[in-house]
């Protein structure tokens, strides 16, 4: 999978980090950490495309609660924390990008890839929101990267559920960090393949 | 509450209407019923913005499953319908308006809405997605037509629950029409009085 | 309504009562409020029978979460506290009374009171536990003292939803407290003119 | 492990059967594939536990939308089904054995066989009902069967979620085949060596 670079965040709490363990284990891909701050996460994903110069940007983050595997369809110019990042940053209401549009829709095949992550074996779909906190935050900036600077690249964002052992005796659902790799390798290798122009006329809307 | 329009649709599948029964019940504000269809619904729209010239436009539709009123935050620029309309229409993946923004920010003070339903008694939140059906498409058509003909007018979304009577023997949550209504009179005084930069700086926004 | 004994709870974080606001707009019953505590809560409930010399007992307790009123069905010999009570006692796998049979089912007609819940506009339904906390404790109580002292008394208990008030920034599902009261007017009303032989045969269970 | 039976179920509607292929990987164990039906599956039952003479049996099915692991705790003598069974029959309201006793609690030691699926890796939680459909059912049954014929048996019901391949687009929580295999081992070698006097003080009870 030449060509592809997909991004992990470091925990928001200093525990676990089942979402980087799982960009670990996706073969043939560059990886990039990102701290969990609002200041200083989109100045590591300059970096990390500068140096890996990459045709597909992958970002990851966790969104605790979901039980599958989620590609985010839309970015929105808007930072509204509800509690705070890892440098006690809380931003309300704030725009990502002063003067950007009010969003980017993600420019990965959005249903080709959840079809790759189910053809797989892994529950998947779309999300029409990736919140207002650090991912959406990510994610809107990669997509003013992309658009303003790197305009051959494709970029977008998926969401991972908690891993297993985050969630022991919580009732919560819960993904394998191997079976999350499996979906990521799935997404990463269509989204080289396929071009948001072939993507799949598939259902995937939301209702509300 | 002078020149407030708020809009109801009609029931989908030719049932029960509590969202057009709540919007009867808020004083002082002008009414208008739009199809649930796909074609048709910005046309009605338009006719009702045109014959009412208000300064304040709130779109009402129904989130079933949701337990609280949701002031809807983002109209994005595309319908991904997963069931039918009343028309028999589904569209996947096309745009609202083709050449539209990716997206419009609601022009009322959300959060300042929200702290009105609840000043009134009514559990009420920021939702980050109105989804990729017909109240997205309602709610991304009037944000356009603000936009590019109706500058100095105020509009946004509210989705609200089902109704008890619409859920009996579901265990859905449910809120009666008369306290939908009074989170609806709270939110369009609201709406009237405060101005987007005036809106409170409260937390509201989404992990994910 | 001659012859109810309702029964409510003190709040148990000395918060908000809307159960025992709730009992207090039933017409034409007795009430009785009772202590949220596992030392204390049984002796009280029968000092309120003796008082009262009742033909139908109804015990009401909170389930925060649940979307609808629910009548519950068993009641099982287990006092398993996963928080502790307001007097800070913390009883793990206790029976709640020694030597007592496993469980007691409701000798209210329950798929009856759902259906006069229903009939009168609240989403209700049956639920097959109680929990291991302090509503079980009393249900339980409530049954083996109609077992061992009082055959002739009918008796059961229902679970109410959070009020509005209590959940006006957590979208949680909630209902008035006046709608509350009507489902348990109706639910009173039920139990005392329909016999548990004499209950509807209507769907209301679960699958798991 | 020797001397323990586990049963599982026929698939209810003919497709996939994961709790079957669960049981299939847990090693050193008998196990019995019982029809999934109300007239028939307690003769089964009995019929493997005559066979196999076992000092433990577990028995296990499918909670689809829970995300854990579950361990039952009570089996109420309740037939109350919400939709009909294999073979059409959906009783409603009436004993699983005429003239048992309510309920029986699990002999197996229930906290710690959650604390042991927990150890390997596998949320898990006890559940306070196991419903009114086949699983209760069966599970009284087994209960009745020990409490009656095989008191020196120790029983028990374990509920598994639904496996990825059963949710692939539908947002549900579900569990890889594997894992539940991992829980089941580690929940049988606990039932095997851990009586229920010896159980673990271990939180586990539920609020409602």
């Amino acid at each position: 999978m030449k060509g592809v670079l997909i991004t992990g965040f470091e925990p928001l709490d200093g525990g676990a980090n089942p979402s980087w363990e799982a960009i670990g284990l996706v073969p043939g891909v560059r990886t990039a950490l990102l701290p969990c701050a609002f200041g200083g996460t989109l100045e590591h994903l300059r970096a990390a495309v500068a140096e890996h110069d990459p045709a597909v940007v992958v970002c990851v983050g966790q969104a605790g609660g979901r039980p599958d595997v989620t590609v985010e369809r839309v970015a929105v110019n808007l930072d509204d924390a509800c509690i705070p990042d890892r440098a006690g940053h809380r931003p309300i209401d704030e725009p990502v990008v002063r003067g950007g549009p009010a969003a980017y829709f993600s420019t990965l095949p959005v249903k080709a890839c959840v079809a790759a992550a189910r053809a797989v074996g892994v529950p998947a779909s779309v999300s029409q929101s990736a919140g207002t906190f650090l991912c959406n935050h990510l994610f809107y900036g990669l997509m003013h990267l992309i658009a303003t600077e790197r305009p051959a690249v494709r970029g977008g964002f998926v969401h991972v559920p908690f891993s297993p052992e985050q969630v022991l005796g919580e009732a919560s659902p819960s993904m394998p960090v191997a079976m999350v790799a499996q979906a990521l390798t799935a997404i990463a290798t269509t989204a080289v393949s396929v071009s948001l122009g072939g993507d799949l006329r598939l259902v995937g809307g939301s209702l509300h």
